[in-house]
């Protein structure tokens, strides 16, 4: 089993830019990612890869196989997939609540393929046991379509129910689930940057 | 054990107003609250009480007990689990994505509390095996503060981790979770008045 992590460090998470410069995102994506594998490795994941169309931050990457494929991350997905001989995790690289136990229980699902739905439809891992029978379609509603794509190779389905793991990061509002459920570096950097304001409703992020 | 939804329809889910008008949310709080009474009770919860500041909605209800009580959804609550002799699980009426499985797993918790979080530091369902000893206090970060108020009280906690039962129904994106992921009356009527619409960022909703 291996884990790979598609991964852009230049201009990330513009859905922040509200509430951080390109500065600070590039830096907050950096220290995600460094969480995520640093997950992977506690769960005991052996082989961890960075999928990356660019080098640019990953230049002294120790900790994971640095993996450049300039194509989009959808067809470097399924370049990969096809080759890979044995099952793979694809972990998104903005999940700084997912936890060992987590991936521990998604790779050990008796299905063939594991989703782990994130907010508004998205696809935050997905364990594929056959790889080189499956292709990914990331963007849109790709839970929908992760699902669509395993019925359709007649492949079975766990979802995996998770709060913490279906938690990715890409809007403001996702800041404050960090700062309330998370721990580690990346919490600690937002937490220097933001507090939490709290009212009748959900609680909001204030800058500090 | 029992179980308590703090309800109220009268000009319910104010945070849905930008897409639905007074009277669907009404109409759509009450298929909610419906289907959450369904669900308790598929989990074999016996007795299900609606606490409720006013019967407006509730006149012809007979799936449940309704228990009046004008005091604010604290107040109410505090006094209600001061009362209870056995066991209470407090589920929030805004849950269509939650299943007999998760009600089934919260309650056999062996912690003394099991605490289901929600989005933006919200509780969405506690469970509180000795009630008599705990008091909520909702709005604001009640996660943190429910977890915290046990500790004080010297009760163990469980968090239980589930995005569907982490789901509830406040803000227009959430029903773009109901029309991926749910199923029954509640996403029936929200699917006659959204579809969703497919971008490379979330999937956001869009009115029919």
């Amino acid at each position: 089993m291996k884990a790979v992590i598609p991964y852009k460090k230049s201009s990330a998470k513009s859905r922040l830019s509200p509430v951080l410069t390109l500065e600070e995102r590039e830096e907050f994506v950096e220290l995600m990612l460094n969480q995520v594998i640093d997950t992977l490795k506690e769960a005991g994941v052996g082989t961890i890869e960075i999928l990356s169309p660019s080098m640019y931050g990953l230049e002294n990457m120790t900790k994971a196989n640095v993996l450049l494929d300039k194509n989009d991350l959808n067809e470097a997905l399924n370049g990969y997939l096809e080759q890979a001989e044995e099952p793979v995790i694809i972990v998104m690289a903005d999940l700084p609540l997912l936890s060992p136990d987590h991936v521990k229980g998604i790779t050990s699902t008796k299905e063939d393929v594991c989703i782990v739905p994130g907010k508004g439809g998205g696809t935050n891992a997905l364990f594929i046991k056959n790889p080189s029978c499956y292709r990914v379609r990331y963007y849109g509603s790709s839970f929908l379509t992760h699902c669509s794509i395993a019925e359709k190779t007649g492949q079975s389905v766990e979802v995996y129910d998770s709060f913490f793991a279906g938690t990715d990061i890409d809007e403001p509002e996702d800041l404050v689930e960090l700062l309330i459920h998370g721990s580690g570096a990346a919490k600690e950097y937002i937490s220097k940057k933001f507090r939490l304001e709290m009212s009748r409703g959900r609680v909001r992020l204030v800058h500090i």
